[in-house]
């Protein structure tokens, strides 16, 4: 009840500023699922001006009447997450079906001083992709053609609407993919992809999307169309800005036009799964996995023990491929090759070699295709376990190795038995997906995770989100992993680049370090 | 003769300013031979002050006597780049031990308006790692300390002074590479190949610094120390600053440390030379290659007919490991891994493919590791070899791959019968080393070449630089690169870190772009 009243308080307030919270801090969500977490509270910037009829008629001239949306059912579906857990109040989405608009569209939002929410597929987990009140959403989905492929040197440009899904579908037949996959494929766009610099399942291999795009063109805030669509894998021909896109979530331009690289698809594809008794274990497998298996080595993801009894209790039909048995810690291997023979035996060496030496308590190697898709079904099946579980808080941390299980530990003993504490995620990355299932969610639980989770993992040279970004959720907390200098050297980019601040406003840095006078 | 005047007419005019010009367009190198091209003009920013004996006693009050080398000889090794190409004529070598005393020269030399170049290793192609005029030398050589390694991530943690090569030999007894290997390893340091992003012989395999750069630490020019210095793989926590610093050559801070993965060292190495008739067989061979070569292609470097005659005709002992016949391309092609017998059969099963296919012509796989680095030596000694020709106008541009040759042959018609075009480079990288070899330096032939080839490049979507930067060399030339909105960009990003415009003065950007008033 003490955070209807916090809300209730808030919204006395806002009647100088309109304040925005997390929707479900007091709202139950779509799933019926009622969400807390520390309420992320900021104001409407009164600079901003507000839609008027000719705002209206002047978008209509640029775009038609169809890419002009004010019906409410669409507005609905664009001010709220995936998830149900932000929602903005946004009047207007504007759907661009090429750069020239969208340049027309942010040069007219910024003489009028009309902040945008730049929106692809819209499934981003911090409330990045929706609008916070009532800015402009411009929705970048009707831009989605394929503009080159270049099969000898694996390049696609491709427009940032693009469905990730129909990327892979498109290289599938070409004989490439994707350097990037992501459960969130059938909806994501490669736009908001390379904006947020997704992670997901290939980084271990192909590494991140500052490595593999090549180029991209995005449009400032002011119009101004950056033209760095530059599809070679080596220039050095000054500042390489187009790193300043990926990763800023909109917030220093609209992503319009992607030129990535994209690896061959391989045929020889091997899975194992693996039991260690201790983290220690865990580590050097990774080591030996990195140093036996070389270049074939695609995926080492690790969960816990309490992680497995969660997806054996919760998830229908999923069981344990190894020996009944409690292990410590579980492992899953994939390998992608180019030699089905070759790969298989120097997978089967290697896991040998682990048993003898002791580092592997017990292991399978997936037979065939079903089994295969069995194991991954167990890791990637942990975040349904846990919403049927009951009350989840998630974390998503990068840690050193060496230190990353220590929180684990660490937060079992501080949380005591009012709560389980579940630890997976992708080991050979050295990502953290830290979970916290309780009967219900209950804020003694919660103020005994944060800031101690924040707090933790700072001083332990971390970062507080390690692929989902920063958004609206964290914001604020972006201290706990980057130094004030460097925060400072960010705003001032930012002020640089969007001087009225239209652009994604109140995500990825403090709202405090800008005036709003 | 016409050389002599213009420099004449350069020197009267710098009775106002003083004027820099390539140093070789009028002098001897110390290789005794006369290097000629496009004259770089630009004139001392009358904005700079001038090293005064106040400054030499502050500078001692950091760094003590040590530090501050005035001394002849010394200077003129740190005035003058490694080629003999380029020379400064600065007063003041400056030598901090740690970024604390980087942060205090820097800080005071901006309040003084003293300009600065950050030197490593000195060992760039592009004049940008010497003065210009009278800049302070900041040379952080003697910031060699790794920091840590961590042998599970493998993750290593050193200070910018670090000499490429002690790092791959420290890393070698680890277990580990460096993700960057170059020709210039012995002197080169890890915060100049950071600053330049070097590329060299491991990017078709391990990718660029934008990839392996996990984090680093700079020095803005007013002397805010930016901690950026993350081991993690993964960290989305706001805009990634560090990608600014690699490759902007010192003109935006000067980097102190540097965190880096590094792969782990694979035990198999096979390498293979082969001859095709055409570039068609070329591209379609290294396409191939990506397929069923998967993770363990290492390397594929191409040279031409004309490049292997050179090499025979110029280098003693290096033999034609083919048998005697002309062939029009010859290609290298090694792999890497971590299994000795699966990898040889692998790249064995690959070649006898191709040869069955038409693609290659004729090919040998290395028995021994003296096979395997006189292989090597065909790539490696082209730059001497042409160096043994005669006169030589070296060009490093990276191409859309399908076009790359197409320049090649388009310069041969250009050219006519008065030099011989020579073409060779990471063909994996789709960087090619355009080299026109003449009996002599003869303006005639150079103005068929320039702006020939920067057009050329530009219009075809290449680099002018793809590996070596833009220096004082090709500062001027970025725009055929790069588009003016981004060169625009560049420029303010410039003014804001740098607004005294003390760091590394007169390259990467056009000096017109900057007001000296």
């Amino acid at each position: 009840m003490e955070k209807w009243r916090a809300a209730d308080r808030l919204l006395k307030f806002s009647s100088r500023f309109a304040s925005a919270v997390n929707w479900n801090n007091s709202c139950k969500s779509k799933q019926g699922k009622y969400f807390y977490s520390v309420a992320t509270t900021v104001h409407r910037n009164p600079l901003f001006s507000s839609i008027s009829p000719d705002d209206i008629s002047y978008f209509k001239t640029i775009l038609g009447e169809r890419g002009v949306v004010q019906d409410a059912l669409a507005l609905d579906a664009a001010n709220t997450d995936w998830m149900g857990k932000y929602r903005g109040s946004s009047k207007l989405l504007l759907q661009p079906k090429n750069t020239e608009e969208v340049s027309q569209i942010l040069k007219y939002c910024n003489s009028r001083r009309l902040a945008v929410v730049p929106q692809g597929g819209n499934t981003g987990l911090v409330g990045g992709s929706v609008p916070v009140f009532d800015e402009v959403i411009i929705n970048v989905g009707l831009m989605r053609n394929i503009l080159s492929f270049d099969k000898v040197s694996g390049v696609l440009v491709c427009e940032a609407g693009c469905i990730l899904e129909n990327l892979i579908s498109f290289l599938d037949d070409e004989g490439f993919i994707m350097p990037l996959d992501l459960g969130a494929k059938g909806s994501c766009q490669i736009g908001g992809n390379v904006s947020t610099n997704a992670g997901g399942l290939r980084l271990l291999r192909y590494g991140s999307l500052h490595g593999s795009v090549l180029g991209l063109e995005a449009v400032l805030a002011n119009g101004t169309v950056l033209d760095m669509l530059g599809t070679l894998r080596k220039d050095n021909t000054g500042y390489d800005l187009k790193h300043l896109f990926i990763g800023s979530e909109g917030s220093l331009g609209i992503v319009t036009k992607v030129s990535i690289l994209t690896p061959p698809k391989l045929s020889s594809v091997n899975i194992a799964f693996l039991a260690c008794e201790d983290y220690t274990s865990c580590q050097k497998l990774l080591l030996e996995a990195k140093k036996k298996l070389g270049g074939i080595l695609s995926a080492f993801e690790f969960l816990d023990s309490d992680a497995m009894s969660l997806v054996l209790k919760h998830l229908d039909g999923v069981r344990n491929p190894l020996p009944p048995s409690i292990h410590n810690f579980y492992i899953l291997i994939e390998t992608t090759g180019s030699n089905e023979t070759f790969d298989k035996e120097n997978l089967e060496a290697f896991l040998l070699h682990s048993v003898e030496s002791g580092l592997v308590a017990n292991g399978v190697l997936a037979q065939d295709i079903n089994q295969a898709s069995s194991f991954w079904h167990i890791r990637e099946g942990l975040p349904e376990a846990l919403m049927k579980a009951g009350a989840v808080y998630k974390y998503d941390l990068s840690l050193p190795l060496e230190k990353m299980y220590d929180l684990v530990e660490e937060m079992r003993v501080q949380i005591g038995p009012a709560a389980t504490v579940v630890a997976y995620g992708h080991l050979g990355d050295g990502n953290l997906h830290l979970n916290i299932s309780a009967p219900a969610y209950d804020d003694n639980i919660l103020a005994k995770i944060e800031p101690f989770v924040y707090e933790w993992t700072s001083k332990n040279r971390g970062s507080i989100s390690a692929e989902h970004g920063l958004g609206l959720m964290k914001a604020a907390k972006i201290h706990y992993s980057k130094s004030p200098e460097t925060v400072q050297v960010m705003a001032s980019i930012k002020k640089l680049l969007d001087p009225n601040g239209i652009l994604n406003p109140y995500k990825v840095l403090p709202s405090s370090l800008f005036s709003q006078n």
